[in-house]
């Protein structure tokens, strides 16, 4: 992956939006931390799996959820000022990463 | 998702085995906690896809070595006494939540 | 899925465009085929699960080309005029489907 | 990928399954040369995006029954004469090549 072409959004996220993300990231990190737990009581593998699939479930979500933003705020801003092919090249690189 | 059917592994994890696992999966959470700052910091959007997916596949990892050693076990075990059905069924159950 | 929001792309594809796609449609084609033929041979289970394994790749290079294509024309002739709200619903609801 | 360990699964495929499996696979095949048509329609790009995720599912739901049959025979018989551990790292293997 090159550089990304930016440090920040094209529009700076409001707090509303960086507190239910940031939420999401916390019960994520819980999820993870009760994986731990489960493996070391030794648990079910099954179990375990199940935990996992919920996890990747929804990281997935929060990705979905910045893509969208991203795609309408900083990739439209750039389609707007004439810049939108290297966005673009970016979004499909970085969307391509995702679906391995 | 049936109530699983076991409540631990058919042999049980070596306490290398649980601290390897421990390990990868700190390793994760510090990650979630990572992405939990760079969207408090209102960090670019590419950037943080990227730390999302980098997740994405090291719990994939986490979870292909605990579905080998599940199968290597686990299943084995049961298709050893003849009750390899069940176990397969379970198996391919959590292969499909997997793919999604 | 609601019904799509158009019958054809902003641009029309071009003759060049429209041959390589289907070309690499036909090699697809090909290669469904050559799996029924595996099958009907009752030839080895990994092996065919390696030539589904290529199919579903290869499909999804055909997707990502047109996705890609799909941004840099539709969606983006739909967020210079003023319409890129629904284009981008329209456009995560699909990335969606393709994620599972 | 290593050259496989079997030329043929360890219980032959009756007529049925073959039958069932090859019907499934030309239904796919009839998918994809409707997708050729969509192109040389040059119908919209989500449209033909949608077609392409719904062969995709329909070819890992093949890849799954593959699996499924491939584990209750195969495996568990290499299992059984205690040659479990080459046939399931071979598993495993393609397993990640599908997951990817």
């Amino acid at each position: 992956m090159k550089e990304s072409t930016h440090q920040h959004p094209s529009t700076p996220r409001s707090k509303d939006e960086i507190q239910t993300t940031v939420n999401r990231l916390k019960r994520i990190e819980g999820q993870v931390r009760g994986i731990q737990k489960m493996v070391e009581d030794d648990r079910y593998c099954v179990d375990i799996l199940v935990q996992i699939s919920a996890i990747n479930a929804a990281l997935k979500k929060v990705g979905h959820s910045i893509t969208e933003r991203h795609i309408k705020h900083c990739v439209s801003d750039a389609i707007l000022s004439g810049e939108g092919d290297e966005a673009i090249d970016e979004l499909m690189e970085v969307m391509t990463q995702f679906s391995k």
